[in-house]
């Protein structure tokens, strides 16, 4: 058999939540890689693959720092890519795990951006956080001829409050760290009533705010936070 | 046991693309409500979880109109909404199955508009069809400080060219019948080299065309059409 990459979605968090083939494939690896390090995110996807590993697979935890540093991430990158490259050149069935989705927001990119589209690399994609966020609120993201925004919470408020302005639907993605400015921006949109707060999606620990405005700006959030604003929303929630 | 209602994504066209959990739902249930009747799409809904079905399961297909009228429209989402909230109430395991993401431009947003927020009611989220093509043309979404649009081909043009402009990565949905018109807002934006379009992804008819311009007006485009915009894709793809 030859060699297969496999970057697998594992969803937003609760293990049923993956999808049937990468439940399948995840049996079948000589080898899993697991990022590592990132405020328990990653244990997190590890946990969740956990059950579906085959008995003979073989795991191993890579860390990517969050520092700062560009040259530091390009060098555990590209070690990371080239790794994962010679395992399956010599002959290994292998598989890179990612939380929610693997083309969204997630570490996977970056090792796809080095290794490059190849015959022998399948990337299985997966249940977004906002996904399980719109389905755990029973919250509709968009119909018709609605839009929705995917916008992180770390880019410029200006591009912010113009997506505020412009689409239907919204989701705020990495809230923690910057729930006080999100919330001011909200307000000033008039879309305070129109948003929620979720944590933890589809997880034990799963809270859900639907008014904004009683969440203190000096409470410490979980870090799988996201906001999502539909202007459809009813203002009584 | 008391009567639920799960609103079952069915993820992008591949049977395994489906979740764990929405598989073990599907066995499970009294009776399955499918939609039916739209150009080929529910009966591919249905054929994702045939499969699945236990063997008690009643399936129901369900004629969602696609007429202008908004009256007959209401009508009929009024009538499978009271349909649905009379099984449950009657005891029963009632599933209604959804493509893509029960949440994201789905028949199913319209139902839960009529039933509303309730404790019976499970919404179980899947895979959307652009996770599915940004996973099949190895193309990324979006990362850090990156925004992803997503975006109705039927939304008015001056919105669409405005999303062009503002984000980063876009996903144009319901291409079809709109390619012409969509093509030339890409080339006014001085994105053509910056789109790729996927039909029928993850299904045996999958195609995927990543040189545009090369695409004819008047080729007739599968039903099942989406656009992807990534402005850092390489020119040469």
């Amino acid at each position: 058999m030859s060699g297969r990459l496999y970057a697998l979605s594992t969803g937003p968090g609760a293990a049923d939540l993956i999808t049937v083939r990468a439940a399948r494939v995840l049996g079948a690896l000589d080898i899993l890689y697991a990022p590592a390090g990132r405020k328990g995110g990653d244990s997190l996807a590890l946990s969740i693959v956990r059950d579906y590993l085959g008995e003979r697979t073989e795991v191993r935890c890579r860390h990517f720092p969050m520092s700062a540093d560009g040259a530091e991430k390009e060098a555990v990158w590209n070690a990371v890519a080239d790794e994962l490259a010679a395992e399956v050149a010599s002959g290994k069935q292998v598989g890179f795990i990612t939380l929610g989705d693997a083309m969204l927001f997630s570490t996977w990119v970056f090792l796809l951006q080095r290794i490059g589209r190849q015959e022998w690399l399948e990337i299985v994609p997966g249940v977004t956080s906002f996904a399980a966020i719109a389905a755990r609120s029973q919250t509709p993201l968009a119909m018709e001829q609605q839009s929705l925004a995917v916008v992180s919470c770390t880019a410029p408020e200006a591009d912010i409050a113009r997506a505020l302005a412009q689409h239907d639907s919204l989701v705020l993605m990495k809230v923690y760290g910057r729930f006080p400015r999100i919330k001011a921006l909200l307000r000033e949109a008039g879309l305070l009533d129109r948003a929620l707060m979720m944590s933890e999606a589809t997880l034990p620990g799963e809270q859900c705010w639907r008014n904004l405005d009683e969440v203190s700006d000096e409470r410490p959030l979980p870090y799988f936070s996201t906001i999502l604003v539909n202007k459809r929303l009813e203002s009584e929630q």
